[in-house]
């Protein structure tokens, strides 16, 4: 209910075509369920593409299946999450088109076409072992629409192979930063480019690297300016505001 | 050097105008000493009233003094954040027309005009208790050259709060979000705009929150997408990323 | 023994009817073996269908098994919580009518036929993946005697959802809150309603969240007033508290 | 705004006694600004004495004394938690009634004559060094209108001080058990009586206390049925939560 | 109320020297009220010297003075652990021979002659910077009435400090063992005598000593069987434990 | 080599039945090699039983099996902790009277006779899920040659139960007090006896227990006196220094 | 490129036998590609024997096979740490001559002949358990070219047994102490001998060990000189420098 | 007492030149007392200028005055480390040619001339703010004798700064890298530079750098191999080691 729908209710009122009981019964509960509802429905709805989500951590495969099964008849692209092969196995079989990024762990169906940004986020990585989370973050940007280039393996300990790829770095609208060990490539990204970055911690490493904490507190403490995290492994979580960025 | 000086410098060599021993010695330390710095300072100075920083906390009064000292020799913006007002009194000496924020810890002195955003940083803070950082953040958004919009104390004990204030808060290009205690506040603006989101977690509060490590893990945890999170207490460094964003 | 006992015992002193020494006798002990232990099995006893209760981790089937056996002696009721599905097999072949939620982990058996109470609580969680510790309350709760109404899913990323159940949510006498991740629910329902809150964080996320430490943190520095706490993902013991409240 | 409000404003509507673009506008920001609003002060200003609470902590002393301007033209009680006695003598300037209890910290200011409950809560404290907790908690239940029972010093290092005030802590509808060190007294009290249990953990100890994590852990993990927990010091908030029970 | 004055009631009623009604009023608080009680106090009488112990952190001067003048009317010996030298002062003005080890922060009250035992508690301490703990440790050990020998500064770096005065140690009947930074003594002397180890971790060192965690850790992961431990800085905690021990 | 070796030694130098760069030979390695090392077991075998004792966590199969076997030829009593099943098995092969205490996980191996001592070392346990660590303290304390009372499920939830055993607790020489989730039984016992108390954690617990960690904490800021700690889960532990003051 | 490639260019350049666009493009991009490369190629191929690492933790075996396999064409040493027994299966397939140290979790393959230093790194390890650090940290040593002594099983529990092993302790250039539980060890040979000592905590112990963490905080805060500490189980990394200070 | 005194007295005893009584007298404690402490001190002292260290942090000033008038009459160099400027000031007095470097807090006294190394160790470090780690250690290499080359400001988030310093840190034998923050200097040192680093992470930094654990951790996960850590702030520990190192 908007505005134009509040004036035209008054002027029922006004003019005795709704009784002021009626009337008062759909004001009353308006707050709560029309308006703030519609609102955020509209703006989501507008935009070409935008995937529903389904974070599969701690869903048993039925209830993966049954959300999809539901979704599949908005016709809208769907993402899902953290996700076993033996989800997508069931997903499959309601779903011939399915697509499913073993490494990275995360199911993809499409039903818009994506229109492509001209734009692109990079995604950069220190090393082969933070690939599962590279690989979450550039599913997910990708049917957000987004172009991706990724610059893997390029971690502080031979900044070499950083300084070789800045040119690519540099290109992109806003970067995101893999990084687990020590974390240090984001700050030092950080402070080689003039671009936001995104920074993922991964849980990739041992001992006093305590799942991803060592990585983590490393990025929050960045030297380097335009640097903000995100929560360790949520390669989802990167490429969502990643991609919103970009598309601005 | 740049590739000009480069192209300049090889036809002298051609032309015998330099030695080959002094065109080597030249070029030797070139990829440290000049490109990348050449490079980094090049695609700094291109955007007018980007400001010097210095990081107060840790520093002498005499060492803030006599950095100021140098950098007014540049005749740029400059920021300097956690400055006590001993160190204000000490700038003053120095350069009358610097301003001090008390409430935000943080000294500017403006020396190029700044051409204000027409898009804005909206700044969302839970509690009046924040406001240093608030403070912090909005004084270093504005000497980036950006227009900023305030909206305080809309913390999610009281929702309608920060429903009343939703449009200014969505008419925003980013969005800083500061909170203490919780830091629920985040995931709820999250959940009701479809903007990128900085959030800054601020040590507010006590007991349990253990110097602002509860809301630093709520925000890193927010169930919303679009959320990401800078350091404890940090109005800078999300004034920053949020400057880059919202310039995009 | 109770005072009479103890007026009739000294009667019989009086009287002759016992000797010193045997009155003495039994009533040295009687500070830690009769008095005390009488006095909460009479405050116990006296409500009806209240149940033992076996916390099953780190117990052997074997060990389950026959505590449940010798309990069934009692005729009370009985839960049996972080119950395995092995242990309720167990359970079934001396108990054919035991009941098992295999997503709560309970094990209920009815003796006394419960009288659910008129006014409810309201079991309010962000997800779905909170559901185990949903159902080991709501479990909890109704073998107590309550009446119980669930809000699932309705998380403080789409706020609406929740706006949008605020009358069942605002028609019980105590809330539960169970929420993972960052846990901000308890905060957004404490500020929308005025009955007490008894907040459940869950081990529910991934990285940061440290095994459910955010949202613990996130709900013991709630902004909102009327919020108290139980352990991670401790359905049970909110659900007992909140017995006690909707009792009153 | 109330339902009342709403429908007298149709009805003017209807007579033609306001014009519709004049309704529009006090309708239009109802959603948020008024009818949430209203709803919630609506259930807040039924019970006569409700107090407005300020939390002092990281407030100068011109921000509390100026809020507690604002709050005094409202006529309403007045609660100032976590107050210095420099904030209490700015306040004192503008409101000769103001009280302090300087142990716990709390400024108070009555307008409303209490009602107080026939029910009491008892309040149990482990040692002297909980006191300024126990007041904090006391003076809030007194001003929102309840009896309150303070029972002190009676931590389990000497259970049978505890045992010798068991009536008194039966008696009450609620209990809060304020603790430090390692916060046993909740586990205790929770065993000897069957009520619902508000535990604050203290900072009161050294070392290994670390701030009062170790009473907070020990309160959270307590092997007591009934026992909730709030922040670390967190008089207020108990006595928050504990008063919507006592007058249920 | 002891068994004999149990008797005794009984036979006054079996002698109608005494009403029922009044013997049961005599009887029927006695779990909690006397027996308990009398037991606890019985078996703390029988030892000479046992003192009164108060903890002054977090307590008034105040209330020092009043518990202090208090406890000198039941003429027993008194300690009173973490004292300022304020608290001293003001004990001093109404109790003249009150001794106060500087250092330790810890006063005491002779009212009974000590009678020493033949045997001795050894306190050895890593180092210099250990001192306050071994004196409260040392006073308390003192004044419970127990000889003590302390070896100081043998901390491990220099093994050979600790090797020449094994005998000593060796000729305890319990070993309080002090330190502070990595706490790798208590394993070392663990390692070399055969007797019961108390060890007090010590706030002493920086960094990642976290406030004497490191220590903590260290002492209660030791290699070395034989070894206990109190809370970080306790002196007092661990001389009263070694005087159990010692005594028996 | 003891003294009476070299004092034969010397004999021999003085009667030339030796050359005097032989007996320097002898003598030079004597401080590390011989000397120290004859100290040590000399103390250590005058105790008649004491046992050797491996430590089998993270120890392979063949490793301890090879441990056992060169243990076996000096003929003394064994005890394996943190033994498997498969362990038992491969000991069992080399030593038919092996025996397994499946629960507490421990191997032990009988070669001398025990004496028993008259006073005995009372195990206190909170709930029957600490039995592990019970039995493996109970094991060790009585192959060591100590009398061993046990008093279990006696947790604070339900202080009556160790009310009705005080007179068992009290009547040992020394205790051990095993408990997991907030461990505050240690402090209650502390209260109620006068006799050193070694006190477990145990990890028994879930969500903010953290491994044991919240009963660590609690036992270590205990507000009774007389309470030392060891590790979490450390039975063996606990039993060694038990034994020690038992046989004092 | 190095300066002679640099010097011929511009003699070309001067020659004229190169167009001036021609050098400019090999010139650009020497910073990062060329130049650093191989200034860091150049310092580390130098030294004969110098290993490729292969960090196998979080790849998969087919990963770990074709790096290998890449790396096998370059005709050097190969080390591959954290390597599975199905990794080393999968090597041993493209490589007959490929080691695996199973204990050490390390795959080595050698391909230049090591000359081993005269001087010898000393490994001294507290237990048995500690073994799988020593052997990752020997095999590195090893194939990095240098003699490595090892002394096992000497922790402070029994201090005669290092004693007993001083000289060949301090015979080493540089020593690596692996120590678990409370890593008392290396303060202990820190105060013994005047070598550079590289600590190793590791993850050996449980409970209040957490992971490491305990040895970890006793290693850096150790009260002897000299000592310096890597990650958590990190024999690899301890070798590594320890092989560099050796070589030195 | 060394193998000479030894022979010497085997001598006596076999020309009866001393009891065998008293030579069995000086033998018996000689493990502990004579020979480990002598060959210490012989190792120590063949090295000119090493210097006694005082830890001044936990000291009363009057204690260190008292250590340093000590040790002023051994004649050698002194280092006082964690001196306030008032205990400068009370050595002082004892001693003219006392040296206090106020910024790293140390004071120095030199009795013996330095001979500089021909190598040096070079300081690496991030920022100014670090700088009063930077001259503990820069004082602490100088006095031990060794040649020291600062490097300062070179944090990693403007990477040229540190590009442009490579040739004086390659130069070096042995690097100490101070860092706070993030600390991802080491890593990015560690990368290029193939020179054994001593890392020190500093509490430089706020927030989530919890006093320097930020630090701490990215050092000890340092992806760089050939980096090993101190203490966090440890100066002084990181000279030390690093001087053993360069003295090599």
């Amino acid at each position: 209910m908007n505005l134009q729908d509040m004036k035209e209710l008054l002027e029922k009122v006004k003019n005795g075509d709704i009784e002021i009981e009626d009337a008062l019964e759909r004001l009353k509960d308006l707050p709560y369920k029309d308006l703030v509802f519609a609102k955020i429905d509209n703006h989501r709805e507008i935009r070409v593409g935008y995937p529903e989500v389904i974070y599969c951590e701690g869903k048993t495969v039925e209830q993966v299946k049954s959300i999809v099964e539901f979704m599949l008849t908005k016709n809208k692209n769907i993402i899902a999450t953290r996700a076993s092969e033996e989800m997508y196995k069931a997903v499959k079989e309601i779903c011939e088109d399915a697509n499913y990024n073993k490494l990275g762990r995360i199911i993809t169906i499409r039903r818009t076409e994506e229109k492509y940004t001209d734009s692109y986020i990079a995604i950069v990585a220190a090393g082969t072992s933070d690939l599962p989370v590279v690989e979450e973050a550039a599913e997910t940007a990708k049917i957000l629409g987004n172009r991706v280039e990724k610059v893997i393996d390029v971690g502080v300990a031979g900044i070499h192979r950083l300084l070789a790829n800045l040119d690519i770095i540099r290109g992109a609208k806003v970067i995101i930063v893999v990084a687990g060990m020590e974390g240090a490539l984001a700050s030092v990204v950080g402070g080689l480019v003039d671009k936001p970055i995104i920074a993922v911690p991964t849980s990739v490493g041992y001992g006093a690297n305590f799942g991803g904490l060592s990585s983590l507190l490393s990025m929050l403490n960045s030297c380097a300016s335009g640097v903000s995290v995100v929560n360790i492994d949520n390669g989802f979580g990167a490429a969502y505001i990643a991609s919103m960025i970009n598309k601005i």
